[in-house]
């Protein structure tokens, strides 16, 4: 007895059989005593068919008709998930991010949730109903509609868990849950059974699709359990909980990799005080997430600063950019590297145990990969490297700390 | 100079060239020095994928469902309309029916539309902007999508005329006005270039399929006049407005066929006052239309009934009328008869000129077209024939009144 959100993502509501399946599941959970709320998210490649359409019509739209787009998506989802429940003689009620209120500041196709009114859930749950919310978007206080960003779906779902106070958010996927690393590209990558949030936190940020930063940042912060699990059986996922004294004995939970990002440097900045802050100021202002920051200094007073971007920020980055290389001086100019990746080890055994980042580097030399750049955190340890070579490094990283194997 | 509003239907927004060549229509009459709104429907089929998508996830949806799905065909149609017109060097900002304030009635699938709230659209008007707004939907005072029936886009476009007061309304489909009969069916139907309000709400109701009735009701209530025009062309088409007195010249404007009909037949029922006005209270009250309704009374104090709706309202008729067949009393029973269809001719010209019913029916009887019910009104005849000799009959009425070779 409780309160469960669940989340199918695209696939698992790619076709009716699949949203008959997730509705049985939904409907199921409801028969065990507990109230359910779904989020589910567009069908299969829905999403993407819309991206097509849309550069088909225009080569760099707007961000808000994008918006208004790309919401459809979802919008389908909801209804045809209803009529599916409807369908098997449970009653359910479908809302998109706007009808239940779910706001978001105006940031078009990477929005952040705001405020959601619980209210109106709260009275259909009331009424014995299943709830169905689309997942991945919101509405302004205007009222335009707007997009979470890829994986958005999940940022409701924990949203909604942390707001209607769920005893559980379950995440359904066509994976059994997180794994050590990403199994189409890693062979011997093994399920992980508990993450703490920090792990996860590194891990999604570092190109880890099952779930989005701020899912996790969200869950984390309002301590709601996430459960990924797999939608086409029974058995137990991964657990994404609080830190847990004994995590500690794992040096290292899981390797990812970030393909296709892009390297701005932007060489001669004025070394004075307040550069960096208005350069990643602006930079932000254009919600933008840079990664990977290095400051290097000159002798002549300027400093080389370089960071990363995803490859599909190119067209935002770009006039940022350059419009800081003229007002930061004359001989300031910026240089764009494509076709570079990150590969990434997580671990908060790194905060106890030393020697992790020499076997990171050793293994890849060994590989003769080449380690372009070197970030750290307390828990996670990234080297940019050639995009061409990025799946080879994640294997070698992989085996390097025998994640294979279990602890 | 002036306020033109212009709506595409499917075929003319059916993929991103025809997407586009709606874009340079709008920006042409922009150019022209006039404020431009443009109302678009769903692209091509979008509406009857949607509609199929539904049926194979549930045999008979909830309604409120399935305009929450249907709703979406159009908002992605605006948000590529509005990214075609930016490709194209000009500024637009689309609207789906919630976000103008078109409020609507809750009938889910049928809805009337009640407000519109202007003020947003004149804004995007004052700054320069071309304004997309979703035909077909609106939301009820609750928020809940709604749709306004089949064609319902046309009642946006009339809507948006009368409330933002427009010139005109410029309906753009793939045919090149209104013509004396479907030419897809009648050899020889030839396009009317004026008719009144009144000729065109009895041919729309009467299933010429290009505006719907509601649609027509409006424009004459606001006296806005209608612009029915091919988008593949530059062509005049036809202009609908209101009656001028050498209208009635014409005997004849137009022929319709109404395709796929349901006879429904309550007998016995108790021939008391109220009781007509209870039957037609409660289908109404279901939002079912009804025509043709005929009654003859027996010698016991008891009346049959008998009425048509369309084919697609039979899963809503039924309860309805068991119902009250039920209600009514021990000796009250309802027939249903399908395959029927209506032929009708319709001109304001029958006013003054007789012998037109006459005509009609000699004609039908020459071609072996059984005539099962006739009903009239002031500027229209129709006849109740077999489904399978609609396609025969119209063009027997077409030729009768020679439509095809001018006034």
């Amino acid at each position: 007895m409780g309160l469960i959100v669940q989340k199918f993502g695209g696939s698992s509501v790619a076709d009716a059989e699949k949203i008959h399946r997730a509705a049985r599941r939904a409907i199921a959970t409801k028969e065990k005593g507990n109230q359910v709320c779904v989020v589910v998210s567009a069908m299969g490649d829905a999403t993407d068919e819309l991206l097509a359409l849309a550069k088909k019509v225009c080569e760099n739209p707007p961000k808000r008709e994008m918006d208004q787009l790309l919401a459809t998506g979802e919008q389908v989802t909801i209804a045809l998930m209803a009529m599916a429940i409807h369908a098997q003689g449970h009653e359910a009620i479908s809302f998109t991010g706007g009808q239940i209120g779910l706001v978001t500041d105006g940031a078009f196709t990477k929005a952040r949730i705001q405020s959601i009114n619980k209210q109106r859930i709260f009275e259909q749950l009331a009424k014995g109903k299943i709830v169905i919310v689309a997942g991945f978007q919101g509405v302004t206080p205007e009222g335009d509609y707007t997009t979470l960003g890829r994986g958005g779906s999940n940022a409701t779902l924990v949203a909604l868990g942390a707001v209607l106070e769920a005893d559980v958010c379950e995440n359904y996927t066509d994976v059994d849950g997180i794994f050590t690393a990403d199994p189409r590209i890693v062979k011997g990558a093994r399920k992980i059974e508990r993450i703490s949030y920090d792990e996860m936190l590194e891990l999604s940020g570092l190109g880890a699709s099952v779930l989005q930063t701020r899912a996790v940042e969200f869950a984390k912060k309002y301590n709601v359990p996430i459960h990924v699990r797999n939608s086409q059986n029974e058995s137990e996922g991964t657990w994404i909980v609080a830190e847990t004294a004994n995590m500690e004995h794992i040096v290292v939970s899981g390797a990812a990799l970030k393909q296709d990002l892009i390297r701005v440097t932007i060489k001669n900045v004025p070394d004075r005080p307040g550069v960096a802050a208005k350069m990643f100021g602006d930079i932000a202002g254009a919600n933008i997430v840079v990664d990977d920051i290095i400051q290097t200094v000159s002798d002549d007073n300027t400093a080389n600063v370089s960071f990363t971007v995803e490859h599909g920020d190119v067209h935002d980055i770009k006039p940022v950019v350059q419009r800081l290389v003229k007002e930061l001086g004359e001989r300031t100019s910026a240089i764009y590297q494509e076709g570079l990746a990150k590969v990434s080890v997580v671990g908060v055994g790194m905060r106890v145990h030393t020697g992790v980042a020499q076997r990171m580097f050793k293994a890849l030399a060994d590989g003769k990969i080449n380690i372009q750049n070197i970030t750290t955190s307390e828990i996670k340890i990234s080297c940019i490297i050639n995009k061409d070579e990025g799946p080879r490094a994640l294997q070698i990283v992989h085996e390097a700390f025998a994640l294979g194997a279990g602890k």
